[in-house]
């Protein structure tokens, strides 16, 4: 529909839409950076969403019942924070929108989560806003079998362009979202048919409508310009049981005279020259950043639309039940009920006893017994490696469409998709995710454990098979550089345990951390206990701590994670036998080690012992530990890896790459 | 076909393909680890390729022209070891089958580029196979469009597995080998309804069939048991201008009466007692690892099939001129002419006169106008950031199927799958090839350029806006800890070039490596040029130089790379003025310096200065180059991230964040 039909057929309709349409394009020329085509194209699209279809209330954005609405194609930033200040949001002021892209503004160039109310997750990086969708629809499916309809009933809306469509991640979104029938999932497609380096045919030929169907989604399309169209399609999505991919057909920079339908409207400002011509166009004569009130009023009276709604559901959620109120009140908030922390004693004191010599993968099946008969907020899963990953315990029941009170996800192989599923679901509320695979395959996932991390959601990533170790599936299936890869991200702890109870307390943690994200590497070879004694303080919470104390003088000090303390501990016995002191300091988890005053590192890792370094992976960032505080040295070795690993049983490989107690003690006797 | 009517209809081809099952069952057994499953369940499709479309000689594995044959579902890899031995390939003897998985053994656990001739590629990491073949496909276009159909006429193979297309890579390969109408490309699926965790039907409902053809593909399918119709599938697809999906009905772990269609017949040995009655269903009386002569010599008939075409293509290769024979030649070697060293002096002479104050992406374009100009092998291309990447030069043309001349690929929003296929292009031979993203974008990646170092393919990545420097896009696409995470993986050359001189050093490092990657991260911001004398020599082949001398008493090493130059610069113009003689370090690749003798290092950060280093990105692994050699402390400070990015121009966050020459100035009269 061109611009004069669309303002005579539907005035009312053209003044809101021209209203997020000049604001984008006028934040976008202000700050001399960003992306008003995709805005320009989609306001039609977003304006009948909010106006006839989202379920939400601005005034309380973190209404729990609230439709989520996800900017994937999130270079169109502008779009959202437009529609916040349009329909009233708190926080974002007019501004924020003059500052956008502006350093501390709330406005930032993509949607960052956290920094105002009504952005729902961090988007930008492209097909992440998708998939975490279909984590968002997950978790209100599972919300709703559990709480009941009339407290959970929501829809989740995106907005995705045609690069999320491209990137992988998108089939394995689509994938998942297709097998769980997610019926309340509506992506809205921005079918511009233009993407930076030109037209999208110069890249691509997919029908997407006939890829979506192969995936089990309902498909519709229309005019991306037509609200009648628009609100009929949305109208239909909403009545299939399957997922819905509506085609919007639109054109990018909509109005713009010389750059609608390019790909010049796309990433940058259009330039005062054009932006004069297209407030012709459209009519519009009030000058930047500024609203006639009328339509502002009308935008805010969309804003005040799910006012009743929301009250009859304050209503629904008072009749629950006591009991359920509060359940639903927790874990909406991601509190933990305070049974945890003595179950975990409980399991510890256990443990104690027992000693098992398990595979740390296996002994976080131990805990997850423990965890998710406490917490019945968990969702588990794995991308196809159940067995492996050790990720379902018994009575979790599987989570399909045919039993969405099911608490664990055959997420297939898609280790991206699951990811920002998972992502999706810590964002929703009322879900604690966690998912499992080989930690090698941390590659395929990082997209999404960055957004994680960014975020600061509660995931927990279960991540087997951590080292060669695995042995025999060689060197692709053999992380070495993993655990390097993800201590370099910020705001991730990265749980390396050693036996079961370090295992446990890994898991209290990454349960206890409601703004970091989780990595527990766990072993597929069996690893001796090594926390025999019983602690009820949890110790894995320091990062590093002393796990065996040196006898007589203290020459040595051995620093180890995961699998490679059993062998420190050989190491140890070997050097005490000679009469060398040896300390054994366990490290599960650097970041939090590195978190301590520098008293208690310094407590941990003494000057004036030699320092060894033991992990079945390279020494890259190993440095921080091999010397001393404050810049002062030790002498140091480290035994680990220095390439890529082998295939072979596993014990071949540790003794070819010379990770032994043996190589360890003659690293100390040479230091010495 | 159920094993009785096979054996009855087909019994030559029976016995052939049984020869196969056995060796991978018996191999499994015999290492007690492995995937019998799948080659199992695809011997028939893989003997009827080998017998009759596969264009190969067994004698000669490196033969330019050969089809390519590519397991990318590679636990199957008993599969690809099997037809190897069978048919007589140099290496693949029955002792290498008998230490199937075993340390140092060519047959590792996944098949593993390097090991042996006929493995064309690394694979296990799903997915990745399939995304490699198209870059494998596209070479192939490229050659024969440059040196003739008469000596360029090969088809790709793949085998690949329900993981394989539900990663999300697969779509992205699926999606260019579409586009790019790859007619030599044929997939044989092995449907066999089973993944890990049981049946696919537990995590996907995709209708393969319709998927691939809504992107461009030919679509067939065939009871994979039965030769006939196979034979008739690759027939048909053979004939077709796009590429084609051949679904091949299987049983996995066909014959195996337990296990036959379950996932139990995926990731473990058969056990004794089941593989007893396998043998009986088969017919196969032999022991494991003996073949019978006559069968072993049917095979060996089959190895030799292509002696005679391969005779045809060595006087038709002979047929070329003598000028185009020789570049046939030398790209097929990967070498380059010698012409390439003078071109670079010669730029590098010119640009001490011009002083370019420029991004180095620009840098980077203007690099490649001397490289392409003069390695007519090069093939670029960008996922869909042209113009930011900066990786398309005058007189390139586009890579399409109406250009297969081209040499610039459109490769549309899919990091990961241009990095598989540049893999693809690389192993295949006779191309060099580059492509472009944001740095931040290598997460998408990963999975592809691990194998790139794992494999030493000759690829190199040309990753621009690679810190907080690009600004206003904010943390989403500001890269913090990617050079870390890049710098941890084996084998990859991380550079990160200061100016235009550096960049073309860079360059030309990575175009003379054979055997290793590289990635080229670059600057979105102009950066003034810092190498101002000439020098022939190529500084950055040490990884790391003294840029500029301290004047007076050295009292101070600042250590920085790419953008952080210019910083170190006038932080070091800024302490001169007061006295404090200090040496700038320029470091653009850690991995070169790292391998230069101590002596030179010593000599670059020499004792008894303090140091700081100087990066826009977290601290990671930077107290490598902050301690002293043999662990001797200095006085150090760093000076870049530790955390996420923000939204915000350029010189907003660079002051927000600290990292300015005033502060590193500050630091250094601090530690003195």
């Amino acid at each position: 529909m061109n611009i004069s039909d669309l303002r005579t057929a539907h005035p009312d309709h053209w003044q809101k839409a021209a209203a997020l349409r000049v604001l984008a394009m006028d934040a976008v020329q202000a700050a001399n950076s960003g992306h008003p085509g995709m805005p320009m194209g989609m306001a039609d699209v977003a304006t009948v969403l909010f106006e006839k279809h989202l379920k939400f209330d601005a005034s309380a954005p973190d209404w729990a019942d609230r439709d989520r609405f996800i900017l994937s194609a999130g270079h169109g930033s502008m779009l959202l924070y437009g529609l916040l200040y349009l329909t009233g949001y708190p926080e974002m002021t007019i501004d924020e929108i003059r500052n956008f892209r502006q350093l501390g503004s709330k406005t930032a160039g993509h949607p960052e989560y956290g920094h105002a109310p009504g952005i729902e997750t961090t988007t930008g990086p492209l097909g992440q806003g998708l998939a975490t969708a279909v984590g968002f629809a997950m978790a209100e499916q599972s919300m709703a079998a559990r709480f009941g309809r009339k407290v959970v009933d929501h829809h989740t809306y995106v907005i995705a362009g045609d690069g999320c469509l491209m990137e992988g991640i998108s089939q394995e979104a689509i994938g998942l979202a297709g097998k769980q029938k997610l019926g309340k999932l509506i992506v809205m497609w921005d079918d511009n048919g233009i993407s930076i380096d030109g037209e999208v045919s110069l890249s691509d030929i997919t029908d997407q409508l006939k890829r979506f169907r192969a995936s089990g989604w309902s498909v519709f399309a229309c005019d991306g310009h037509d609200p009648q169209a628009i609100d009929e399609a949305i109208t239909a999505a909403k009545k299939t049981n399957s997922p819905s991919l509506i085609a919007c057909k639109t054109h990018i920079g909509y109005g713009a005279p010389s750059k609608q339908d390019t790909n010049k409207a796309h990433g940058s400002p259009l330039g005062d020259e054009e932006i004069a011509k297209v407030r012709e166009a459209y009519g519009w004569s009030h000058p930047p950043f500024e609203i006639p009130a009328d339509i502002k009023s009308a935008w805010e009276e969309i804003g005040k639309r799910g006012t009743a709604t929301r009250a009859d559901w304050e209503a629904a959620k008072a009749a629950l039940s006591p009991r359920r109120a509060d359940l639903f009140d927790r874990v909406i908030k991601g509190e933990l009920p305070s049974k945890l922390s003595s179950a975990v004693r409980k399991f510890k004191r256990e443990m104690v006893e027992k000693l098992p010599k398990v595979a740390t993968r296996k002994s976080s099946e131990m805990a997850l017994e423990v965890l998710n008969s406490v917490l019945p907020e968990t969702i588990g899963g794995s991308a196809d490696l159940t067995g492996s990953n050790n990720t379902l315990t018994a009575d979790l029941g599987t989570f399909d469409a045919k039993n969405r009170r099911g608490r664990y996800v055959y997420y297939g192989i898609r280790e991206h998709g699951m990811s920002a599923a998972m992502n999706g679901m810590a964002l929703h509320g009322g879900v604690l995710p966690y998912g499992g695979t080989f930690l090698v395959f941390t590659d395929y996932a990082r997209g999404a454990i960055r957004l994680s991390a960014l975020m600061g959601t509660r995931v927990v990533y279960v991540m087997t098979h951590d080292s060669i170790g695995l042995g025999e599936d060689g060197p692709t299936h053999q992380p070495v550089e993993h655990l390097a890869a993800l201590r370099a991200i910020p705001n991730l702890n990265v749980f390396r345990p050693a036996d079961t109870i370090e295992t446990m307390e890994a898991w209290e943690i990454a349960a206890k951390s409601p703004t970091t994200p989780s990595v527990i590497a766990l072993s597929r070879q069996g690893l001796p206990a090594v926390r025999t004694t019983n602690s009820n303080q949890n110790l894995v919470e320091r990062g590093g701590y002393i796990l065996a104390e040196a006898e007589g003088d203290r020459k040595a000090v051995l620093i180890a994670s995961g699998s490679e303390i059993a062998i420190a501990m050989d190491a140890r016995a070997a050097l005490q036998e000679k009469g060398i002191g040896t300390r054994v300091v366990s490290l599960p988890c650097w970041e939090l080690f590195a978190a301590q005053d520098e008293n208690y590192r310094r407590k941990v890792l003494p000057r004036g012992a030699v320092r060894v370094g033991i992990e079945a992976a390279v020494n890259f960032g190993w440095e921080r530990w091999l010397i001393g505080e404050r810049g002062r040295a030790e002498k140091a070795a480290f035994v680990g890896m220095d390439g890529f690993g082998a295939s072979g049983p596993i014990d071949d490989v540790y003794a070819h790459f010379g990770i032994t107690a043996e190589n360890v003690a003659a690293k100390v006797e040479a230091l010495l």
